[in-house]
């Protein structure tokens, strides 16, 4: 097992690896921007180095200061959490070059996972369903037409080497194709480099459904129970739950086999997410592989008892898997809240300062709240506006949402404005509670009645 | 089910029933002395009674105003808690009269396991090993004689009412017998109005071994996996842990059938614990019984997964306990740390003050942390001095002290004095590590090697 680890990242994500590292008696490095100084993560790891200025372009993106600080330290791998570097296969390879372990898949695996039309096509030459849409590449508004017309409009065109919204349009009927091809290959063009195109249906009335697998350097893979992520708001989560009520024994073995049988296939090493949709026929279509941990990898940690850190780090060094599939049992129910510094009153704008009290509720059964914040800890306009990530874990759903609400109502949070209340409120709606929502629900049901009540 | 619970106590355990009766969708009822008006249980309840002046006589012992404020607020029934008035019969009898339902087994099984020299005599009909020594009471000192050498000495005299110390004296060899005998008869009829003693064989290198068991009022009874609690300092459990890893499986199976026959028959009703004494060759004697939830139940719920409190209300309410003997697993190793307002470097004298700064490490897997506290709270002088509990809970013992290791290290806890700093020395320490330690370990060798090094 390594020594020294770096750890690539900020925040809570940074705090959460670095515990997991402690209690492993592993040294920990962390690494910080000038306005992170006094961040949790740097006043908990062994060493800390500055590895530039609050952007984070200069800073938790600086490929070239955050290797030095690696071999500066002697650390033998890094972590790179979430975010950032986390899946930037030119990181990998420096990584690589420098004989520093990236705690995560190969760089062709991030490479391919990471081009959206590539991924798609491996997945469906690996027999995982995915969206109705193109083979492979979409050459001209000719070829757009015939796929568009066979899987049934809306459909949205996207760039493969896509990401960040750019060149992507989403087409409502024929008339449109035309202009809307022309327009976003030129986007990609001048975004990416490279006009390459592809073609999906849209899907609506779904649920964002997906498994997280492991896989080790000798062939071994497991796959965890599903996670529920379609309370969305922005096209981001928001809660997250494990396991998916709505999904059968039969149909999470299904989505476990699938999602195996492609990790295979492309040889991937370490942990990674198939994200997937499911319709209202329960029918499932691959989205993406995230190839790395996941925000929410919590919530499967709380129903199976498995430290998925700690898993990454013996993966990494080369050992087995520490289980097999027979020992991944799912105990009860698992959800998590995304605490952001955010003013839902006014437009979820960001919220930043100095937080000046702070109470985590800490005890009684199946409850953990992973942040780096602390009294007196700033909130800067930099970075991710998540500072916190509540957990309740309960015997079934109604337990865990019980707890959650417990939970929320004890915390306190004084100097900044957070979604908190607004966590509270869906809570309390009936259909979370019932959990009849799709990941257009938040947004097109919710805040409408939400916002009248305000 | 019950619509609304008056908890009976203060502090942290206060706060942990009413947790549980929030998400089981209770409301809850505070009762408080003068000094904890501005408690955490206070602020968390649904309602807040003032019982009585600091004094516990006055306030958390006051029968009188805690069943007015039961009744005056509506509640039907009343949780004790621990120490005040759990395992005060007449308190019980008095809940009764006024149509009030006592969360605990009913009086008499108070009374017949309050009264030492029963209980032993109980738990030996019932076949349960017990501490050699007098079968009932001793009369005069010939008859102490007698079973004393037949047992071998060192013995303890012990008054059958006794309690707090009083009325038991410890006797090396014979000629100690005759004078001890006068006294403590003495000493006991003085204190408690009755002089009946008993006399049980002071057992040497053993370990405190206890389990919990749970039975309804339908006759339906389970145990759970045991605990070991040998770390004490003057008689006071401070850490405690469960499983035992000394213990096998099949003496595990044991412990809980002679203690489920024990519950069978004094038709004990609720949840209880039966604590042993283990020798070093694995034999086991019943030492007494806790007709009452624990501080330590905390370890049980986190190997478990099951909220003894929640199950504590349902047994109450006339429900059926919702789980069978199978149901029960032991998964992992959780071990916990009482932190207490008191100054080892000063002969561990009480500590108190207002807590001027608070952090709790909440993140990661397995963890909790039961307490009262919060920034700019108050320790007073009235009450115990255990102001937090941490758990830490991993996959074997050793992650369980990796994980205590780093949440004692993260913790702080500024404006008093703790045994912190303490308890990571004893987690440190080799025989705790390796697990050879007895109940006499902390104070006869421990503390002789710490003393030194401070």
């Amino acid at each position: 097992m390594f020594k020294k680890v770096l750890v690539a990242n900020r925040g809570e994500i940074a705090v959460r690896i670095i515990r997991s590292l402690k209690e492993m008696g592993i040294k920990s490095v962390a690494i910080y921007s000038d306005v992170d100084r006094e961040s949790l993560h740097v006043q908990l790891a062994d060493e800390a180095v500055c590895v530039g200025t609050a952007k984070a372009q200069n800073s938790y993106l600086n490929m070239k200061n955050i290797l030095s600080a690696a071999v500066g330290t002697g650390a033998e791998a890094i972590h790179p959490g979430f975010g950032f570097l986390s899946e930037n296969s030119k990181f990998v390879e420096m990584c690589e070059a420098c004989g520093i372990v990236f705690i995560g898949p190969k760089s062709e695996t991030i490479d391919l996972m990471g081009n959206k039309a590539n991924a798609r096509e491996q997945m469906r030459l690996s027999g995982v369903p995915v969206i109705p849409g193109s083979e492979g590449f979409i050459s001209n508004v000719e070829e757009a037409q015939e796929v568009a017309s066979k899987v049934g409009y809306p459909v949205m065109l996207k760039a493969a080497a896509g990401g960040g919204g750019k060149g992507i349009r989403r087409v409502a009927s024929p008339g449109e194709l035309g202009k809307a091809f022309v327009e976003a290959q030129q986007e990609a063009l001048g975004s990416f480099g490279d006009n390459r195109m592809y073609l999906e249906k849209i899907m609506e009335n779904v649920k964002h459904i997906e498994v997280q697998i492991f896989r080790d350097q000798h062939g071994n893979a497991v796959f965890f129970p599903e996670r529920d992520c379609s309370l969305q708001r922005n096209k981001q989560k928001m809660i997250e739950e494990s396991p998916c009520d709505l999904v059968s024994a039969e149909q999470r073995q299904f989505l476990g086999e699938i999602s195996i049988k492609a990790a295979n296939a492309i040889d991937y090493i370490n942990t990674g997410t198939l994200e997937y949709l499911m319709d209202k026929d329960h029918n499932f279509y691959f989205m993406e592989m995230n190839t790395r941990i996941q925000v929410e990898h919590t919530v499967t940690e709380m129903v199976t008892g498995v430290d998925l850190v700690k898993v990454q780090l013996q993966v990494a060094a080369g050992e087995k898997l520490p289980f097999e599939q027979s020992d991944i049992k799912c105990l009860g129910h698992a959800i998590e809240c995304r605490i952001n510094a955010e003013d839902p009153a006014n437009g979820f704008a960001p919220s930043v300062g100095k937080v000046t009290y702070l109470y985590f509720p800490v005890g009684n059964l199946g409850m953990r709240i992973d942040s780096a914040l602390y009294a007196g800890a700033m909130i800067s306009p930099f970075y991710d506006s998540m500072i916190a990530k509540v957990i309740a874990h309960g015997k079934d759903r109604n337990e865990a949402i019980a707890k959650m609400k417990r939970l929320l109502n004890e915390l306190v949070l004084d100097g900044i404005k957070t979604n908190q209340q607004f966590h509270l409120a869906v809570l309390s709606d009936k259909s979370f509670v019932q959990n009849q929502f799709t990941t257009e629900y938040l947004e097109k049901e919710f805040m409408t009645v939400w916002k009248e009540g305000m």
